[in-house]
């Protein structure tokens, strides 16, 4: 495979353990070593077959570990990975599964040493860097598109990976078989990798998440209690992803704001230009916005 | 069962082939006369099973029916129940499956004749009603809190209403056993029935159905075409309404704009109060948005 045999994920919730449990849909010897904060959560993780082992010590966990992924919350992200870096084997290769990449990937090129970072294959080692056999872990950030409303890992599922997009976000430095290996390993799990740039991803993810999410939160917020009754399908959908953990979501928030305020200010021009033409009776513009709306909308599928 | 075994539909599609369906599933020998404006469709509720006879002329499809349903789109709701009025039997129950209730029962108050609507059970005729046998038909308004952003008969189910809420919304003069009999109607299809008057129904309805397909929309529209491969689950929950037709969601938002302006107001102010939180980076305020969103939206559940 080259994806490694040993994989140790870092946070077993939804994500973490969806990612072992995908692990071991394709290959059901390989080992997940996972690493949680609770052990009602590593039992758990446990219970579901979506890890082979559980430990609450770091270091240990990530010690032999070809593959570790730090699936925590992202305002946890940085510290999590540095710790890997810090106490993984040589080669290691280290990713995440954060919802945004632009502030953990910039402060993970400060925080890491450049010889976890930026060795050129073949090619001597630069300075602070001991050798070419790659002292320590390499980091390069991913994020899946797949997730729920739902959290932990009793919502995790083997198929949460199948067909869905995972972005990676290589540095300028990153050695090209790094690359493919991690793309290979979000492959093994059934997903079709893309590469962006991190501050690319932030701003798309902006507009095709992080902003929606904020949408859909006001609304149902807006909505006052006793008419909650009289609610169907309709604001059901629309307003799903606000049963998302305020925790998680204040983080991914205040980690992308720059783009997600860019977003809802379009958002917000849109909703302003539907208001002004009902406050005026203009059919035509009602429709042609309507239009709009059913055009994108039915360019993805159900 | 009192609430009739001739049923005539108006406009087969989504709402009333299902209507069409749910009846046949209660009582496979019933007739179900649909009624509408082109073959095909006539045809494939036809063949799905919804309409046991099909007719393009309403004055005798609605000649026969016990009870009438104009499933049609909410522009045309006041025209086609006069047509019903004018040529069903005495006795004959005419409602509606339209998404806005004020406008249409406001119409049909001056609209319809007074002896098609205010006749007192046991007393003398009012002026201008002929009789207490009911000349022509009783129209009292219905909105089935069901539907899809699918249309047409071939979406029809037989299981749409199920445990679905109706609010019908009687009149000042209506007659008590004609309330009964229209509520039996749906609670026989497997809904349960609410009653409101026509203005309450459409401030309630504005806030949980008519404002959240404006925000859909303009979510759909504002999110550029080149970033839609980058969406998942969360965006297509929440824009999932904006595939609805343009056409009747322009009817339906003419037909409440004050309600529908007055909660897109609200929806604007709680925005707004999420937009400065995370302009100031004001963590406690996103975090209890977040969680008023997440309080509501998990009172109702998935």
């Amino acid at each position: 495979m080259g994806s490694g045999n040993v994989v140790a994920i870092v946070g077993v919730g939804l994500i973490g353990g969806s990612i072992g449990l995908a692990m071991r849909r394709r290959d059901p010897d390989c080992r997940v070593v996972g690493i949680g904060r609770r052990e009602s959560s590593l039992n758990e993780a446990l219970r579901r077959g979506a890890i082979t082992e559980a430990t609450l010590d770091r270091a240990e966990g990530v010690a032999e570990a070809d593959v570790i992924v730090v699936c925590t919350p992202v305002g946890r992200i940085v510290e999590d990975v540095c710790l890997a870096a810090e106490h993984c084997g040589d080669g290691a290769l280290i990713t995440d599964a954060g919802s945004t990449k632009g502030q953990i990937v910039r402060q993970l090129e400060q925080r890491l040493p450049p010889a976890a970072r930026h060795i050129v294959s073949g090619e001597p080692a630069a300075a602070g860097s001991s050798s070419a056999t790659r002292p320590g872990g390499v980091f390069i950030g991913s994020h899946p598109l797949a997730g729920s409303e739902k959290a932990g890992p009793s919502a995790a599922r083997a198929d949460l990976f199948d067909e869905r997009v995972v972005v990676i976000t290589p540095a300028a430095g990153d050695r090209h078989e790094d690359v493919e290996r991690l793309s290979r390993f979000w492959e093994s799990l059934g997903a079709r990798v893309q590469r962006m740039d991190p501050e690319t991803h932030d701003a798309v993810l902006a507009c095709t998440s992080h902003a929606p999410h904020v949408i859909a939160a006001a609304l149902a917020a807006a909505t006052p209690a006793d008419y909650l009754p009289l609610t169907a399908g309709g604001w059901r959908d629309t307003t799903r992803v606000a049963a998302g953990d305020p925790d998680l979501w204040r983080q991914i928030l205040m980690s992308n704001r720059d783009h997600a305020l860019k977003s809802l200010d379009e958002f917000a021009k849109t909703l302003s230009a539907f208001q002004r033409a009902l406050a005026t009776g203009d059919q035509a513009a009602i429709q042609q916005l309507l239009q709009a709306g059913k055009t994108r909308r039915d360019a993805v599928g159900s």
